[in-house]
């Protein structure tokens, strides 16, 4: 029974272990579906029970799910059934619930408790959990919350909120094995198992021990399995990897989330800028950073901002007109291209018809180099070292696409209306897709050499480059080679 | 001295081990910049001593690197680059470099290399790295290379190939700690400790241990903190916790990567069809699935297909020039429309300079939506349960979005123009973008319906949706006004 306390302090979610035997209820039983969602007629079922307010049934129903799961409920969930459902069931919305909620749905539920309510649940979670919590709350919100936690977590929280949103000082965990040098596999493993000595109340997971020496600064790492497979006499400094990636606490998210990817790490040790060992980070939560900026660069890309479903309407309504009115000023310097051909466009309507068609194709062609610049800078494969190389691959994809293009629309334009249409039409069109993949590979790179991020402006300037030479080189061409008049 | 040996079957890169003492030099160093990508000064100085053949100066170079960059510096060079660098420093070009590098990199290097060589990379590597590196090859390169593999390593390797690609069942490692119950906690170290033993010769990285019954069916999961911090004693069974999420062989690796996001595993146990432990799959291969399918989203949706600079040019022109000739297709339509209203172009050509801004407003506002409900799905998000709420909250962004933008424009051309087209056109922009807002979640949703990835071919839909109804809305209330005659 001295083991169950143990246990407790280490569990992600003592509840469901003493569960016992459903080792798959998480796959294909009757509330999930085969890729792992919560099924509607279990959703249906549960929405029933609250509004019923058949608390005893609704117990029965969310208690067998993981905090995660019951998170993804909750977010379900229109914000009054929310709140009905923390109070219906108060023993399931554990800490390890709200940890995983969506910040958005987070912020709201936090926002409708009280001080003293969400401190009790900020006492609950580690550290990196409870600022991430905390850090999205009004300064006075957060203020009344931290004036009711303990001192020591206190701090703890106001040293990570100290650091810059998004760095390692903020996301790191401060709990975490560090031992000295002359230590032997023996005596770690005696220290680990003496739950009153130091780490008795350590209460996350470690996959790793850090090594230091006298001045606190990192000197090796042993992974647990290592010092399971070494005999107890042998020294610890013997099993250690001496080379190791160390995170200072000043580095940005997407860069640790490049590091632990690039690696391959578990854990990685976190240093101040004097080279002390002040924390830990661990993949199960880089995992969450890795996902987050991989998948931001088609909503930032899109000017879709935040992009999550969750967002308050306001928000995204915020973001997402600003975008559209930028827009609508790249499609104005268009339309003026236009104006400025509109005596040829009297004489020959098909040159409306077909000019979209000219834009439109050059506009996918950018975007298609834009998206693959994109994802190369954020993933560090296209680098000052080799983005000549890239622009010229980028070059002779373009002209293999126009000139496919320019022949099909070249013939089709041709033989409906006149050789000349199709031959302006097909010129046009290679001129556009190769400045189209042009501006796709420079635009993203000179974003990034200004230090800004490619994927969030990129798309504006690109459509705007090919909109604009699309009408240009069309209306431009049919003037030039004689078959309207510039008027 | 015996520790050493036992250390090199667990360490990633035993040649960097053996440097010491240089704990930050991956980061901030003279090789790297401050974001961890090569210098381009230093990929200059491998160049040149690689040109000047100085391969001792070559060595020095690149062999303090991890594997992984050295992964990055090969990919950086061209094709004969590439074998120069492989002929001359052999040793450098270990199997840890050739599991990191990029899959059209590798494929490259392997296409050069005779049989036989391939079959001594294919051995050192672990069975997942290993079917990675063949399952791109033709299936008569695959047979060579496979016939000149120990038996062993090839059954492991048939095996795995047996299953579809990107499933738990090719992608999971076939070596792992499984345990009977009844083992005590001392017991199962004394076994691991153990190298003449049963898992003397484990090569791997393994974070937990799997306890399994009499039929080699997993009913629990021990970290390895937990069993350092039990006393000998203890039974696993009291240590293990019981729920765990079991990974089915034939699960995709999408869903793979997202249980490991959702449920913050480490390590997962890979079962068959008949429940039984046949693998395991660790985070630090998954992080590179998670990465890859929450970054291929945008790739997708621009329809630059794989999206990797090192593919080859060939296979990028062919899935590019698909998607655009698509895509011209969707162009013909809208311009069909604008064909159809020629004769009201010809009476007030003002509506050929203002219509690509209606269209192209839309395509932005539609693309907004659908890349926020691509990511929703993909996340497991946006799900039976609450598309009609997402569609809702969609519908009231894009109303406040329109209602924003047409005064705007509205205004704009009352001025520049006449109030009557002022009216036209805010009216047209209105409808557009909820009609936008409307595709841009439908199409995703009904194409995930369908089972078909919302992200391949939604973009096609939406612009051709909000591009011939941006045309056909604008000029239709143009003749419907009575401000032109239809012709």
């Amino acid at each position: 029974m001295a083991q169950r306390g143990e246990d407790d302090l280490i569990l992600d979610d003592p509840p469901l272990a003493e569960d016992g035997g459903r080792p798959d209820d998480r796959v294909d039983d009757e509330r999930h579906d085969e890729d792992n969602r919560l099924k509607p007629e279990f959703v249906r079922r549960v929405r029933e029970a609250l509004e019923d307010e058949a608390d005893d049934e609704l117990y029965d129903l969310v208690e067998p799910l993981h905090p995660a799961d019951v998170a993804d409920l909750v977010e379900l969930f229109d914000a009054d059934e929310r709140s009905d459902f923390a109070a219906a069931v108060p023993d399931l919305v554990t800490s390890e619930v709200v940890a995983e909620l969506n910040d958005h749905v987070r912020e709201d539920m936090m926002e409708a408790l009280p001080a003293g309510a969400v401190a009790a649940i900020v006492e609950q979670l580690e550290t990196d959990d409870a600022v991430q919590l905390i850090e999205d709350l009004d300064a006075d919100d957060q203020r009344a919350i931290l004036a009711e936690v303990e001192p020591e977590d206190r701090i703890a929280i106001e040293s990570a909120l100290s650091y810059p949103e998004e760095t390692a000082g903020r996301l790191m965990n401060r709990d975490f094995v560090a031992v000295p040098e002359h230590l032997t596999v023996g005596d770690l493993i005696d220290m680990l198992r003496d739950d009153t000595g130091h780490w008795g109340d350590l209460s996350n997971d470690f996959w790793e021990v850090f090594v230091v020496d006298h001045k606190h600064h990192p000197v090796g790492t042993c992974q647990l399995s290592w010092i399971l497979r070494t005999p107890r006499t042998i020294a610890l400094s013997d099993v250690m990897k001496r080379d190791q990636t160390l995170i200072p606490v000043t580095m940005d998210q997407e860069e640790l989330g490049n590091m632990f990817q690039k690696y391959g790490l578990i854990s990685a040790a976190v240093v101040d800028d004097s080279g002390r060992l002040v924390g830990q980070m661990t993949v199960d939560d880089v995992v969450h950073i890795i996902s987050e900026e991989a998948g931001e660069d088609v909503l930032l890309l899109s000017g879709a901002g935040d992009g999550d479903i969750n967002e308050p309407i306001r928000e995204a309504y915020s973001s997402r007109v600003r975008w559209l009115i930028a827009n609508l000023g790249t499609a104005v310097v268009a339309s003026a291209i236009i104006a400025f051909f509109g005596a040829a466009i009297e004489q020959l309507v098909a040159l409306a018809v077909l000019m979209p068609i000219v834009a439109s194709i050059g506009g996918n062609a950018g975007t298609q180099t834009m998206a693959v610049a994109v994802r190369a800078i954020a993933t560090n494969q296209l680098t000052r070292a080799n983005t000549r190389k890239i622009l010229w691959r980028e070059m002779r994809v373009a002209m293999l696409n126009g000139a496919t293009v320019a022949v099909l629309i070249g013939i089709a334009v041709g033989l409906l209306f006149t050789p000349m249409l199709g031959a302006v039409i097909a010129v046009a069109m290679v001129v556009n897709i190769v400045i189209a993949g042009l501006a796709g590979v420079l635009v993203p790179v000179i974003f990034e050499r200004l230090d800004q991020d490619p994927a969030v402006a990129s798309s504006v300037f690109v459509t705007m480059i090919t909109d604009s030479m699309g009408f240009f080189a069309f209306l431009g061409l049919a003037v030039a080679s004689g078959l309207v008049s510039a008027g």
